[in-house]
């Protein structure tokens, strides 16, 4: 059997991220401020955000370094894997090939400490010593706990309520790197009281907890907030992803035809496809990229591309990119991390230019892909990850009907270890068709 | 920082396993039957064993080929990587290096996929259609309902009561890979049947939960079983693990002082070991070697080395082993792995020989080293693993307070990922001192 695995040594791994930015056909419009709808001022950001995250938010330039305090931390998993699905496409009898980098083998179990790590380091630098955020089904809570621990700040997570009390896994995984996890709504936030006076019953939802987690920050003293998603430097540091796959894959002198990646607020569709966006861009080369989103919360597929808020409260800076309306609740489907209203501005604007497509699945057929995957490569996906799981798998059989022997690549985003409930579910017939 | 990882290409994976039985200077005293008390002929377990295994049960070869379909197979995540952890060697304030192999990375997290795959390859190869097997917290059940999967077997799996009720998401796993799992004692065989009838409140033990698998692989055609731990041809695959980290530490220029592992029945602590203890043996090196077991099951540091049976229902042939009786139920410990009566009799023997040493720890000193570990490398550690991590600790201590710096190896056998609800109780000060 040829290769499995294309790995890269430590001294390989991308020592700049890649900025897109500058190199956006169309430019992003910029943020505004929730009151006096003017585009907001750097500085009006600094009371949440450190002045290096929003200087990158805004920068123009095309790479930016990754401090080496960074690159030591990013070595304990990093570069991550790209493995061929030699078997998977066995089962689909597909000239395709299959290629998936393998996020999941982060401490956390996913490409979400690409960012906290790069965010908890700024803040540290800065002199900041607490920061807050918000989690859904933990993915994100629980990789700022690792970054915060490994640069010594405190971290306060709100969790919301629904997964606190559903899924207590990740929470204890948020503990165990040294964060405070409460539930949210909280009483510890005025706009939680007020919330939770209305609505005693309420089982929360990711926009109040990130209303909560911004007014800790700009009420408390040298704390700041962190959003673990839709941000542009957000989608800066997961590009490392990409970067590294590019090397990977020219390896085995390999260049994808189709560049797949679930998405919610948009982090790791972003990683895995700007650097191909690029090539794209600079007619190097023309791969198709497609965004893989819930048929339950549809924000590029079925969204209107407007100005919007990214929480409940309305405190964040409104931002043009695809929303479903931040009054929005989507039915629980397991795949929390899918569950956002909004999406990246970036990759918005991208999806509006055509520069990226779009597809969304039912959950079930969601879990018929994660079992086959897991059944044939070994690893348990994510529910999130499955999405793009799926649409590969559909892009391969495709290709088995048209004989093409296409280069099919997509990102695991990561591991389903905390999300067994859902596989037990959907064994048992119990798992709803959103 | 120097380098944190050390990786081999699939091309560098040994092609061979190492089998120390031709180099033991005691040989170790052949298995009884338990009725005749004499020594067992190969046919006499036929009945439940596949004949290849039962060739390299008692094999003289000092290397027995990796067929390519097995190897084929780890490629989906060997070779492991072995790790230097700079950062727990920093919170130590130690001058020795500590360097640890992860076999976490297997899809069911932990080293029993490396027998678990070869096991039923030879099943398959000699035409058998079924394996069955008991487990305790899973860990060897899912890994043979992985291996099962991929070479088209049916597997039963025996999985004692209290586990099966209390820790659902291994069970969760061995189903998604297509296994069959049921309580033990259950109503499937005479076995269970008999005891339940007796103890119908009985939460069940391993030794049972080995004499139901055994009396269904006896009275079933096409129809085998399979055994985690403790005999000879389970440490033979094991040695993958050791042969890959002499690989590694040689592209460092290193050489343990130190190796390291956990012992349950011994299948990991025979992998990370048996390949220096060959080294030991021919007097090329002279490392220490250290078997760590939890203090509520101490077989090797106080039990007797005796011939005893193991199972329950005295259905296995007799082993010459370090045991604490047959009948022993250790306390409910978080390291289900550690929890059996028995020893490997090769580890029993090389134990008894002086070649290996033994210790044990309480479970909250060990539940301390995980928190540590997991602060400091990131990667979240299962409960038996974390035996390991303790000793090492001690031992870079001790450099501390003597100022040499010994290179310390030790193998990071599984993650912790389904042993949260442990670290829970260790945070929330629930979690006994056994």
């Amino acid at each position: 059997m040829e290769q499995t695995k294309i790995l890269l040594d430590e001294n390989e791994m991308p020592k700049q991220w890649y900025n897109i930015l500058p190199d956006l056909p169309t430019p992003v419009e910029p943020p505004l401020n929730p009151e006096t709808k003017e585009p907001i001022k750097p500085e009006e950001l600094e009371s949440i955000f450190p002045k290096s995250l929003i200087e990158q938010e805004m920068s123009s330039d095309n790479y930016i370094d990754i401090p080496e305090e960074i690159r030591d931390i990013y070595k304990l998993w990093r570069p991550s894997p790209l493995h061929r699905a030699h078997r998977l496409e066995e089962l689909l009898d597909t000239p395709a090939k299959i290629y998936y980098k393998n996020e999941g083998v982060s401490p956390a179990g996913s490409h979400k400490p690409n960012t906290s790590i790069a965010q908890v380091y700024y803040n540290m630098k800065e002199g900041n010593e607490r920061v807050t955020t918000e989690t859904g089904a933990g993915q994100w809570g629980s990789a700022l706990s690792l970054a915060c621990n490994y640069f010594d700040l405190e971290c306060k997570v709100y969790m919301v309520r629904s997964s606190f009390e559903q899924k207590p896994f990740r929470k204890s995984l948020i503990n165990l790197w040294g964060a405070t996890v409460i539930p949210s709504p909280s009483k510890e936030t005025k706009f939680g009281q007020q919330f939770l006076e209305q609505y005693p019953d309420t089982t929360g939802s990711l926009g109040i907890a990130i209303s909560e987690a911004i007014e800790d920050a700009s009420e408390n003293d040298n704390t700041k907030y962190a959003l673990g998603s839709v941000l542009n430097h957000v989608m800066l540091h997961q590009t490392v992803i990409g970067l590294e796959s590019q090397k990977q894959l020219e390896k085995v002198d390999e260049y994808p035809d189709i560049v797949i990646g679930c998405c919610g607020g948009g982090s790791n569709l972003a990683g895995i496809s700007f650097p191909y966006i690029k090539d794209k861009i600079n007619k190097k080369h023309d791969p198709e990229i497609i965004g893989v989103e819930p048929s339950a919360c549809p924000t590029l597929t079925e969204g209107s591309f407007k100005y919007d808020s990214g929480d409940t409260a309305m405190m964040t800076p409104l931002l043009k990119m695809y929303t479903l309306g931040h009054d929005f609740v989507p039915p629980s489907i397991h795949s929390g991390g899918l569950r956002y209203h909004g999406c990246s501005p970036i990759i918005s604007r991208l999806y509006d230019d055509g520069l990226m497509k779009g597809r969304n699945y039912h959950q079930v057929e969601i879990f018929d892909s994660a079992v086959k995957f897991a059944r044939t490569e070994g690893i348990v996906p994510a529910p999130e990850s499955s999405h793009a799981i799926k649409c590969a798998m559909d892009e391969a059989t495709k290709c088995r009907e048209t004989g093409e022997e296409k280069t099919i690549l997509f990102n695991l985003s990561g591991h389903g270890h905390f999300d067994m409930s859902a596989y037990d579910k959907y064994f048992n017939k119990k798992l709803g068709n959103e």
